[in-house]
């Protein structure tokens, strides 16, 4: 369904080539400050701007038609929407009948009985985050309210990696440096990053990379054990995203091939409060939110739409077909999914608190 | 909340050392045979019963006390109950005020203010998993009606890897292989697994792994995009057990370092038929099942109780305070812990075809 | 929440003196035809346009923004969108400190911490069942290709009683004849009740009114034992339209006043099939619905916004005020607000369908 | 489906001639003192002890299997099951085949294709009210912590009338007075009442009646516009228990007849608080509660099974068939149901105020 969370709801609606995409949240308290500028700079981070991305270009102005109200929420839903106005639908013609391999196409066709919207993906499109990311502003406001940060992080874009954040201490300076549309640590792998995208993109290919998420200041004992373990709503929300093949907390992987007593993070108190010595849980101990940084990585795959040849087929005819991927599309989505991430991950957060 | 699905509902409730540990599943068709046999081998696989897990020895003799009659479901709820027979609690006392490191009762001590059950987790104990088991054998019943297998492999015990499900061909030999307590391809290494727990127990130890779970002829289609995506959904169940850190969906972390054209999964007609050149998906596109084996692969931490000395502190006197974890545990629990994970995948695909 | 629904989802947003009002359906099966004049129709239906109801005129032209594709759904969500544009803001400056009884502004303010939008009740107001109508039409369409009807009748305004949908044989001229903006069995009742409204109308005052809703056709087994009986959720429906102050289902209240021998439909078999004698039960047993046609009565409080003087207070300085209701208002909702309560029916009996 | 909730969640389990009936409530808070005194008694009240109930004697022992901890909740699941110990199994036999009038047999038997315990209802027998009314217990002693008292009245049985809670102020005498196994006002017309009874039984009948629940003390602003309107939920609540067939808010059916002058609770200043001159609304305007008490009234049918002969078919030869019921069953239901209905409201008003 579209609907996710527990106390807020947030609900997304529209497709690439409709006339309008949209998002809806309820439940969100009343009297949280809209800070327009914050939220359009949001929204900014994750348009798509330069050759990185792809060409299609949308404006991406918000109207929001609905619980706001002299400048503050009202407690009642906030429903935001776009107006897709450089929707390319002739491009897509061809896809009706010829799915385009890794992308939802086939599935969907059956699913739906061929009364799906073909055209860019229709509701699979990534352009649906565009809400998400609008309203997850929204949240990310009611939070600074209570000094909680969600912090974005590409961490690597193939094979070139910058350090974790698992591995540095996480001050202002930091939070400051990745509030940006492209966020990464060290400037030069940055480039790197930019250039191996160029590459990817010179050769009609695309490229794939890893995003991390820190929460910070998370009161203790968010979540609830089993099926509300934070853990478990936090994977719920990552792999909600377009791409999102992989999610893991704290050190996630790597525990499989710890022991016990390395892995174990041992607490003591300093300055008469409790100090942990390590992070390897990321955070969460029991699926509740232990007072340190909450940290997870996820891996987002390689844009599904290339300009290369592939193999495909004819669903009409069940014969064999090559397809070349018209449309736009970017050579990678990393960096924009990166803020879709931090959006529901913002909105998972400010859920559990309600 | 101890409740998760959507037109299934599973709920779990119990404590470690309290007198039940149960769970209840709603939503059942009716008419799903009851073989009490097949039940209560998949309950005794998860089962402690060798020198690799807890000396704790429970019968666990399920007590069905509802939903079904003449030994078929009714399509009422079907509540199951075990009792906790070898408790002993004496061996918790002191953990009261002394929480136990990457256990969550730090956490759920500040957020349950003291009224929580301490004794052996409580109801965050992986005792809680028996119910899980026993009610996701019955799910596994009518999935196999659908002719759908859900099938666990351990992949890695430590740095002890067995090859991928996703580098073999899942055949009728392979299922029959991984129906066992301790679910390996490869005998040699398996051995190599168990010593290697037995050598964590030895120094006190414990030590994690990896766990892949893959799921046979589910029909295509079968998820919703955004937040019913079918990899979101049985990334909240993996995430709901105990010790999971980590799931990846087909080749996971490794797309991140792929360029689209390695990753894509190509297809073409074979025999009237549509193929998939390659499954780095693992079986979802576009958060639907696209006809392929579903694939997930999780990382389970080491058992956070170990019988080294582990600096914590008395949450009563806010000092410093050495633990030595009393009570008796699992050096490790990933094969344990592979059999609550299958209930669970089985419980979300069973509730994603209703 | 402003979303209800188990495999259906709806949910509203906006407010009366906003810039749009709308809802959102999700869950939708593919390929439900979209009859644009029947769903505008039914939108007329509850469209303000005659002396007995209020002067603001709205054209109510929906914009469907999402969801549907080449005149069918696609099975994404479907979202509709109104303008607002005969509002008046001005009338209701005042309210802002002076609530007016029987409406929500008094608990809104406490709630909300003076955040509401208070022009025309906000979000409150009936002016946002418009999304209800449109998309509750879709239902209506959906449920017509299953054969299944949902019939509006107007049982009483003030004194002025037709006779009950309970007491009829509910045939095709029937269903016609209900087809209507203020639908009535007999023609000569209904001109008294429009006079009693304009009546009421006429000396500054309001007036309440009963409607019936009847299902026809729905399959035998709908609805589950306990809180998904079918009787409660149509109650759940029905308690959440503006005004609505009472349900009965069947004879309902008069069913307390019965022994067991008078009110038990017995069967028996007739030309081969089940018959039931009679149907106090008003077609549910045991939550199910038993084949007989599903009628419920609905009581409908006169319209809150009356002009004559009423004892208030100022919620600012805490004093007595006298209130003089200023903006334009309907002397009676029974019959706007019968389309609503059919177009929540219908999605609630489709809902149960999935 | 079996459970209901906001923040709270209530799940029933069990038959009618099962081993065990049960019940869980999640999302309690943690330190709720746990008065067995009080929970057994009202465990009671509900019980079948004379002879206006059924003459199948249970001892109705509550076993809380879960979440209490030291004589109070810990914020787990707490599960409560009862042994069936009284149940005459044998009795049930002939109904396989025959459904009973006005009870759920028939459509559970097309539902459940068979497979249904048939035997006094199974599933959704008044049986299950069991574990309601003991978790319901619980959470009248959280309200208590409150200050909050969930009041139950027998308005009416057959044609005998007490006194309306609408006409009384409710103080501490009344509540006492209602705190009671058959609670009625008036002392001359509860005789009347079980007189009533009596004779219902003696002619192998049944009788219907009129329960009345009033809140007190409820904060204002429980409630969200639509779905989740104070009022929507109390009635998804109170049609969720067997036998009730009407629910109104306030005075009702009867504002269907008033003009808005009359109806409208208009409000002045007194001692410097708000107070209402008039509760028509019964304590809840636009889905909030208004700071008012509380007061809705239901309507219960008369128990289905009475001892007369009644018409009804075989479903398996499909001929008319005559049923004398057999069973032990009540000649009325409306005050053991009452502690049902308050068990479930009281539930209601908790999970609200999480």
């Amino acid at each position: 369904m579209n609907t996710i969370g527990h106390k807020l709801k947030l609900s997304v609606f529209g497709e690439s080539h409709g006339p309008n995409v949209g998002a809806t949240i309820a439940g969100l308290p009343p009297g949280i400050k809209i800070d327009m500028d914050f939220i359009e700079n949001e929204i900014d981070k994750r348009r798509a701007k330069s050759s990185i991305s792809t060409p299609r270009r949308e404006t991406d102005k918000p109207k929001f038609i609905s619980g706001i109200f002299n400048e503050y929420t009202t407690g009642m839903p906030v429903t935001v929407i776009f107006e897709n106005k450089d929707a390319r639908s002739k491009d897509y013609s061809k896809i009706k009948d010829i799915p385009r391999p890794s992308h939802g196409d086939y599935p969907a066709h059956i699913k739906y009985k061929g009364f799906e919207d073909y055209r860019g993906g229709g509701h699979f499109s990534g352009r649906n985050t565009t809400g998400i990311v609008a309203l997850g502003a929204i949240c990310k406001l009611a939070l600074k309210e209570k000094n909680i940060d969600v912090v974005t992080h590409i961490k690597s874009i193939g094979d070139i990696e910058d350090k974790s954040l698992l591995d540095v201490e996480i001050n202002n300076d930091i939070i400051e440096k990745l509030d940006s549309d492209f966020p990464v640590l060290n400037d030069v792998i940055k480039d790197k990053m930019i250039d191996e995208i160029e590459l990817s993109r010179n050769v009609q290919d695309s490229i794939g990379g890893q995003v991390e998420i820190a929460i910070l200041n998370v009161p203790i004992g968010v979540g609830d054990p089993y099926f509300e373990r934070l853990n478990s709503y936090l994977a719920q929300l990552a792999f909600s995203l377009q791409g999102v093949k992989a999610m893991e907390v704290g050190v996630g992987f790597k525990s499989s091939k710890m022991v016990g007593s390395q892995y174990n993070d041992q607490m003591e108190i300093r300055d008469g409060k409790v100090h942990f010595l390590t992070n390897n849980a990321g955070g969460i101990n029991g699926g509740l939110s232990n007072g340190m940084p909450i940290i997870i990585n996820t891996a987002i795959r390689p844009t599904a739409s290339i300009g290369k040849a592939q193999k495909s087929i004819n669903m009409k005819t069940m014969e064999n077909a090559e397809t070349f991927i018209g449309g736009r599309h970017d050579p990678c989505i990393v960096h924009r999914a990166s803020h879709g991430l931090n959006a529901l991950i913002s909105f998972g957060i400010l859920d559990m608190l309600q």
